[in-house]
């Protein structure tokens, strides 16, 4: 595509990483997705991503139309050196793209025994509490918290009740989805799977009024207004779609999505081994939970994914037969070698 | 009680905020509360709240047990001369106590020109997803964004489905909760009103692992760790209980509650008249949404509060008889003037 051999590098680690961790919805599955994008001009392959604004804990960064996987680790680099100088870095991003999994980012810091925190708006698919449109994306949080001798905290959700491949998936299943995941076109709970392609809406996590739908709500507002309200980027129903056949809205409020990365030095609360330690205790307590009838231990955020990164790094990532098809459809296009199944 | 002047002035002034946004629960019907916590010298009157650890953009607060209604006000001031030194500022607190409503301390920097953050965790109540054991408090996140011609924006919620008032609604009309909102001693979803008295606990907002509780588990997480973790606060189980006649735990991991404080200057990303009027845009947007069939219009997080400050500034905050009678227990033994009810 033009990107530059640093640029494609980083791109390829952060989608294998959300491959690695069973995260399979936002790794190498995208990559045609990103091509087309490219294709019609709305991704930069080569962009001059730079600061436009700052003081000694903030930064604006303008994505140049970048993909959001390189604009997103060079937004948090800055949050990080801003951390070194004066405890916490803070930037805002705009005029970027979908930057893949939230948690990649969010654990950049966390080598340097910082916390990370991450997140993203995007494509317009979820409606308010009592809306019949749709207004916000999934808009997603991660926040990555060192340890001494446990893992780090890796909390990466979307501030939904599900992320919209699971209708797919349930579609595909011909089953009923539980109400509380999504609505129909007039905003009435469905369990239709496909009620969203029909006109509805995936709904904040809470699911319904009664069960805290409106704070699922706030929380996907709060990361809209952070990701572009502070650095210029679009947001709410203006994000522009992730995918090249919808087109992006023709009187835009900003440019492109926008992200927030935040990156805050441990030993600017308390010195680091003793913080770390606490939290090696903070984990171990939970994990030693005792577990509700007929369920599974407790887990800290961050084991499923690790589990996962653990088989995978040994038996390899299997892919879907569509997406070996579409990696040898751009293998073809830019003349490539074309892979294999596995297995 | 003891409180210097400024202190007792302060912190009526949170708690009748609290009665006059209508969330009663969080007022001066907790009055009584804090003076049995005082008799059994678990709130100190007259506390030496300090800085124990700083950078340009962070600190930590000792809050010396003194009533989290002064000790949060404190370090959100902290929070505010930092951002105004360097762009945003965050405080961890440690050794405080129930500190009101979060939305307070989280709209205390928006007449600064900056976006307010509030949390703190709190007695264990909740259990993490598959937990039988309750491990967390409701632990609440308020953020609070400034805007132009529009009243701000103010997110103020439990990182559960529903807080603890609920359920005591429920058990007082005889009826049954919804799945979803607390779960039995065994960790066996219940729709019992009466379940968390018995040994059962709140769940996390998203109510089921289904429909996203893992979510509401890592929030809930996330707060308790800036609060306490960052601080030395106690955290998780051993958070002290804020009813007197449950005793703190014997092998305490840290000094009293923890809270989060953070102030960013708006100015600190764009210039703050422009970043106000987009969130003019963004509220606009949003509250001209088209309802869902039957529902009410759109609301914009803080609206139901003011409309409620509005109506009370007129009409007084209706009191139940239970809390005048407090309230005139109070007034006998201090030897004030007893309240009438009102109307």
């Amino acid at each position: 595509m033009g990107c530059s051999l640093e640029q494609a590098e980083l791109a390829s680690k952060v989608l294998i990483d959300a491959d690695l961790k069973g995260i399979d919805s936002h790794g190498i599955a995208r990559l045609q997705g990103y091509v087309r994008l490219w294709e019609k001009d709305r991704i930069n392959s080569s962009p001059d991503i730079r600061v436009v604004h700052q003081t000694p804990s903030t930064a604006v960064v303008d994505g140049d139309g970048g993909l959001g996987l390189v604009v997103a680790p060079y937004a948090m680099k800055i949050a990080i050196e801003k951390a070194n100088a004066v405890g916490t870095g803070w930037v805002s991003v705009r005029n970027s793209n979908h930057f893949g999994i939230a948690g990649y980012h969010a654990l950049m810091p966390v080598a340097h025994d910082m916390v990370g925190i991450s997140m993203t708006n995007a494509s317009p698919l979820v409606a308010p509490t009592f809306s019949a449109e749709r207004l916000l994306g999934t808009n997603p949080i991660a926040v990555a918290i060192p340890a001494k001798h446990q893992p780090p905290f890796v909390a990466d959700f979307a501030t939904t009740t599900v992320a919209n491949g699971k209708l797919e998936i349930m579609k595909r299943k011909q089953q009923p989805i539980p109400l509380g995941w999504a609505q129909d076109k007039n905003g009435a709970p469905s369990n239709d799977a496909s009620c969203v392609e029909l006109g509805g809406a995936l709904v904040p996590l809470g699911g319904t009024r009664e069960s805290g739908s409106h704070k699922g709500y706030c929380l996907g507002s709060i990361v809209d207004i952070f990701s572009a309200v502070f650095s210029g980027a679009n947001f709410g129903p203006w994000v522009p779609p992730f995918v090249s056949f919808l087109e992006p809205s023709c009187d835009p409020v900003g440019k492109g999505i926008g992200h927030f990365l935040g990156a805050m030095r441990v030993d600017a609360f308390r010195p680091a081994e003793e913080f770390k330690l606490e939290m090696d205790r903070w984990i171990n307590r939970f994990r030693s939970s005792k577990a509700a009838e007929g369920a599974p231990p407790v887990l800290i955020p961050g084991d499923p994914e690790r589990e996962m990164e653990q088989q995978r790094l040994v038996s390899g990532i299997p892919l879907l037969d569509p997406v070996t098809e579409s990696l040898n459809e751009l293998a073809k296009r830019f003349e490539l070698k074309s892979i294999d199944p596995i297995g």
